[in-house]
């Protein structure tokens, strides 16, 4: 039997933080460089956050991360793949993450999808997140995906990567 | 800790059978009774199931099921409760679906909503449903909630109630 691999979607499969940078130079013209958010949570990087997120439109369009089509294409043949994101903290951003999903990775079908408030009520072997308080309560083997708001935490508890070609090395190789 | 309590939307909370009679009346006119639908999967029961669940607004006005607020608010205080619906297979439910439970189920929070595709890849200590095929792959206890399309079923691998002043009398009592 495959093992279940639990892959959140913000931060990890999404490029929030590219999204926020497009959106905040859009709407009010300031530029938020991405090395000047290392560190800094995405309420305190970008101030008008809240409001993106509630803004229509911004989950539907937020980049894909890069590699992540490709390397989970192939998790997707090697594991029991589920997406799992904390979406219903956001209604209208319900339907934008599965026209998302849909769109930029087709070869998932809605039966692997998983729109959330509270991360801990699933199940899994694996699990691959940027928040730690979402592994700290998962059991199974936990990976760190690294986002600026976590890159200067010294943790251990967790294995950690910095892109999507290390989940290859570690998961496909 | 509080057990936690894994509670299923469509036929349990929402009287998706009742919808189908309403809907089906409405717009082809023909009246179906509920005696008649007793041992019928939906979509036998009601030949244009599909269309009605694609059809906006379907989900929305869904009649909530007989004693349901009541009771799972009473629930409420004595497990950790979660909302766990296969909503993903219509998209345009998402939505539907979030702002019927905030307005039928207020003190529920967007932390307790799980909108899936498949219940497999929720853990709790108890599930109600009145899919056997979800609780046949729970672990924990089973409680089979039910409805037309199970009714003739001789099942003896999970509890049944039917109706919410039985889940009462099984779980608050």
């Amino acid at each position: 039997m495959k093992e279940r691999l639990i892959v959140d979607m913000d931060g990890v499969l999404a490029d929030t933080y590219q999204q926020y940078i497009i959106t905040e130079l859009k709407e009010s013209g300031v530029e938020i460089k991405y090395d000047e958010t290392l560190g800094l949570l995405e309420e305190e990087a970008f101030p008008n956050c809240i409001k993106h997120l509630e803004t229509r439109g911004f989950f539907r369009t937020i980049p894909v991360m890069k590699n992540a089509q490709d390397t989970l294409r192939r998790l997707n043949e090697k594991f029991e793949v589920f997406v799992v994101s904390a979406a219903t903290e956001f209604p209208f951003s319900l339907e934008e993450k599965y026209f998302w999903l849909e769109e930029n990775f087709p070869f998932l079908t809605w039966e692997q999808f998983v729109f959330c408030g509270d991360n801990k009520v699933v199940k899994g072997d694996i699990m691959i997140d940027d928040f730690i308080q979402n592994l700290d309560s998962f059991q199974g083997r936990t990976i760190l995906f690294s986002q600026p708001h976590n890159c200067n935490l010294n943790e251990h508890l967790h294995e950690r990567v910095e892109n999507w070609k290390d989940l290859e090395n570690l998961l496909l190789s």
